[in-house]
């Protein structure tokens, strides 16, 4: 095992926008935690707004936060009492560890922890309320680190919170596709990772999007039928596709306004809605069709459920491909030319991974490295 | 038994907004079906809609079409092959009779029938696609039948409709209320009815609404707190009411425009959202914080999942009190100064029953009776 | 199209045990029933039962019956009113067909039909109660029928009732295994089934048998691990292979008496056991490990909630093989001999398919064919 | 508020049966635990196991250890961070402390802990692997503390235990029982219970026994009939009062060894069963049945699911009595006498209570109290 280093590289974040990469302290983990030399952290959208203005229990903006929520590495010190994991284990996260005391963690509800952002009594949200994977090292509490099998690579492991969160919408509506027809609406990152997962429960996949590159990597990683909004209008031509029925179930990745009525108006008579793309404003929504036509919309927070343990688990079984997703790769010092990469979707960015072990040069010219 | 007449006096539509009282055979109940003298229906706001425009699959304006959904009475004869019930047994309905061969039927969604409307395949919904109970006989098919203790008055046991429809919504979102705060959101016939039903399955109500005089009648049936949104902020009332935390499930009742709106910030992280009440115009609702706070909003159709059956019993068992919510009796003759009375709200009007076998003024002046 | 004959080759039961290939009269489908053609029929474990003695519903031993249920065809005539399948389909079946009328068909739990056996009210079970598919033609309801996609055999075919079987009692514990381990218990046809279902939707699965020829099937179609029986302790095994917590889900498919006692010391803490495969006689068992433990056993009749078509669908997309299950075919003159090949497993066989259109000896030695 | 001293009366386990009434100190709440000062201990079926052999975590007989689960009393110090209580605050408790670590605890199955009795990975069970109530002081963690309502006496609040314990099994069962007919197997206090929750879910509840003063009881709170197992075949009996069909539920709540055979025979096709007694010895079942009928049955352990803050609340709305239910109490120095009187069944005893803040005579004949 190489030895553990006093100070590592971080990007830590001291101002809306301001996101830059020191030198700090190699952090300790506590009871229940372990510590992750990071190998690789996604850029997810969850950060875009985060380095944007503060999230409800993010640090201030002072210079000592780091985010970054979809890392993957190599558990390299334990803390006091941790048996579940070894010194050497490769490690997936997820983001969210309850506080374990408030009713919603009690009964399992723990990415609706009514205590959240609360460090005090226990809650922690890697990368959001806690330091994340944007740095060299990082600690995670046990219940958000999962044993990474040696055949994924770090990268494709960052997909894992992805993954884990649609897997927990679908766990929600009760996680039982197998010979339904899905439609999965927009072919971002959480869309193209639906398409995968539904098709790795048995469902027929529709997808829809506006961008003919995206959607045919939609086709690429499974997608029966693509859908170009542009070209067709998507209600008629899913209801076409199911014989005018609808489709059982609607998984909502675009977050596009429109998003939410063209989901009611697609879905089958008694079938199931997941949101999983924010939304940017409130939307308008014949809400009167859920009474008519006896549907449920389903919101689910985070990777909840240990989704994160059953996303790896098909990723593992070779049924979630992240290599088609992930589009760049950059050195820690270069952060913010992978954040424009990612939020600009420049040269046709899909995933941006940021490896903080690999050399680069500090964005002021300076050389990093290990 | 009393001899079945070969007429008998029924409401049927010649137009939007024409019903009239006309003379018209008494049908014959066919294979699992029963003939049922009407005692009491009682007028829904569904009506108003049927009787202003036709509702898909309802019967043309031609005269012929009587609606009237919500009614009771005593079995007069069996169809073929029926020895469920029998001659004289007191009756209470519910609407959707599901076509038995399509997919959502034969898993015992009924009240999403994938044929609604098509009486060939064997769908009917008593008193919206086949004749209904504002007529001195009505036939209904057994699946929509269920026996009225004797205890239960006429009158009382049209309510057991509207009980139904919110049950059903209820058993939908998992019907384990115990202990849990409830708030229900509009003091009309359905939230009241919901408030008993929250009650009886031992939750704490917190009832809102515009009414001061509605609202008592929700502490009569049994509402814990009562909130007057005229005079308080329903979001902050709630919310204060539950320790910042928010109402375990939100019942929606009002069908007002910012209803949606306030029951996503009412209700608590992790918790569910029933829409019990149509909305006049699609609504604007903040939809993320279904995700970022891990809700779940549940549309639920007619008076499915043989829910009439639990009301029922919940009514025989007196933790379900229709009396309060009905205000007004009117014979047949004179349907449209009930539904006038209904539709308006006037004398404060909450649910109005029409008796086909009371004698009254036909409103043409002319005589009826039985 | 062919001809439809005015008569046909049939087997059917004389007594116990005697079943003759006789020819009669060409069944008429009703309403909402088609006529097969059929290709193929299964020789299944109850076929012996009915054969054996009368099962409840059962028609009497007068040389009219004719049993057999897992069969697939080709639609060739309609009955009235059926328009959602066209002449010259391939159809696969399930056995129930729920009355439609009964408080469990109504809500959809239609293979506890309250009126199984009876034929007026409208309840019919494939091959159980009315005339299966030991026959050249067939009559069902479309309640049980469904499209066949053009490249799964009519062989394959038959064993998506089996399938349909397992899947079902998957899907009433929950239908969401992925990431799971499942432990499947006895190597049979239903059990191999089990595996490849348990695959299909993503787990882990622990095979346990005595008979290695099978364990080899096993290990064919999918089973992460086999466990001989015969040489380790299933329950250490299954337990050493679980880090000591134990299966998830145990899919008990071998009916051997000790197969649920070990069921409950092999499931985790909090885990699910399914019984697919009948038991000989009542069996011992510690059920107070189920409080202890927090455990359910659930029973799952026949091919509830439509999953006859959810398996075909995962057939269809290659995820079920049903030919290494298949190791012999018989025409219909010679189902006597087929079915001893089954009961006896003889030349190590699992299953056994009658082909009704295929020419062959009479048993007593004359001549059949088409 | 009074001053917590330093030492307390406390019974604690020497040996096989050998309980004691000795002084000790007053422990300290720990991080997120509460010192309570107890008022009532009940005793449980559950405390002779414990008292007689060590269960699975029990600490060793050596003198230290003091059972008792099902207490209640007033909060009378507050452990570091603790603010979801006060000083003052009347008080109920649940048995169950999960790790908040493993997979079940982390998933909200926390009676289903897969670190039980391992106290330094966190898991707790008041009165089986840490102290429980049989003393004047005892500390509690605050994931099983509840506030208890002013209207509930502390000797009524000891059986919400009991009642947690069985409304966790109808929770796992779906907990929506309105209209439905439930058979209650067992009149003892965790069948009284039964009988009460039932009712107050709104459900028809038919009760057996043998013991015709256990029956009036049962009557007393609530069931619509009871069933003298001694003078009616109770399966008979259940299907004749259903019409034939079955009870919806059976909650066996006898421990008999043919209580789960005939639960299986008097519950509907399709229904479900609970145990919530445990079985002395296996027991034989024709576990066939569960697939021939589409049957469940649940085992639930402890009060898990926050059940005790619902059935709290039923209390409090006066729906579950627990008076007729407690026919002894006894000062804590007599607790050996209080044991005797439960075990035994002497004049009548159903629930027995320990007061450890009444006087008495300690047994050796010395003297303690307050």
């Amino acid at each position: 095992m190489q030895q553990i280093p006093k100070t590592m590289l971080a990007a830590t974040l001291f101002g809306p926008g301001d996101l830059r990469t020191i030198t700090k302290p190699v952090p300790q983990p506590g009871p229940g935690e372990v510590l992750i030399r990071v190998e690789a952290c996604a850029i997810c959208a969850t950060d875009l707004l985060i380095l944007d203005h503060r999230l409800p229990g993010q640090p201030p903006f002072d210079g000592t936060f780091t985010p970054g929520h979809e890392y993957s590495g190599t558990i390299v010190s334990l803390g006091k009492g941790v048996d579940e994991f070894r010194v050497g284990d490769r490690a997936a996260v997820e983001v969210h560890k309850g506080c374990g005391r408030c009713e919603n963690c009690i009964r399992g509800l723990y990415t609706a922890c009514l205590n959240y952002g609360n460090l005090t009594k226990g809650h922690r949200a890697n990368g959001l309320t806690v330091d994340g994977g944007f740095a060299q090292y990082v600690v995670a509490h046990i219940n958000t680190v999962y044993r990474l099998p040696d055949h994924i690579s770090f990268a494709e492991a960052t997909l894992i919170t992805t993954a884990g969160t649609v897997l927990y919408g679908i766990d929600r509506l009760g996680g039982f596709l197998a010979g339904e027809t899905v439609a999965v609406t927009g072919p971002g990152p959480i869309g193209l990772m639906a398409v995968q997962l539904a098709k790795a429960l048995g469902a027929r996949v529709l997808l829809t999007g506006t961008r003919e590159s995206r959607l045919q990597v939609g086709r690429e990683v499974g997608a029966d039928v693509t859908i170009n909004v542009n070209e067709t209008n998507p209600v008629d031509e899913v209801r076409q596709l199911t014989g005018g029925k609808g489709a059982d179930v609607v998984l909502e990745c675009s977050g596009a306004a429109n998003a939410a009525q063209e989901a009611v108006e697609m879905v089958k008579k008694g079938g199931k809605i997941l949101l999983a793309g924010f939304f940017k404003d409130p939307v308008t929504v014949d809400l009167s069709r859920l009474i008519s036509n006896n549907l449920v919309i389903y919101g689910a927070r985070g990777e909840g459920g240990r989704n994160v343990g059953r996303a790896l688990a098909l990723m593992a079984q070779g049924r979630l491909q992240a290599k088609p997703l992930i589009t760049h790769y950059f050195p820690l010092p270069e952060i913010n030319r992978a954040i424009k990469t990612f939020a600009q979707r420049l040269e046709g960015a899909i995933k941006v991974i940021v490896e903080p072990q690999k050399g680069g040069k500090l964005e002021d010219g300076s050389q990093s490295g290990d």
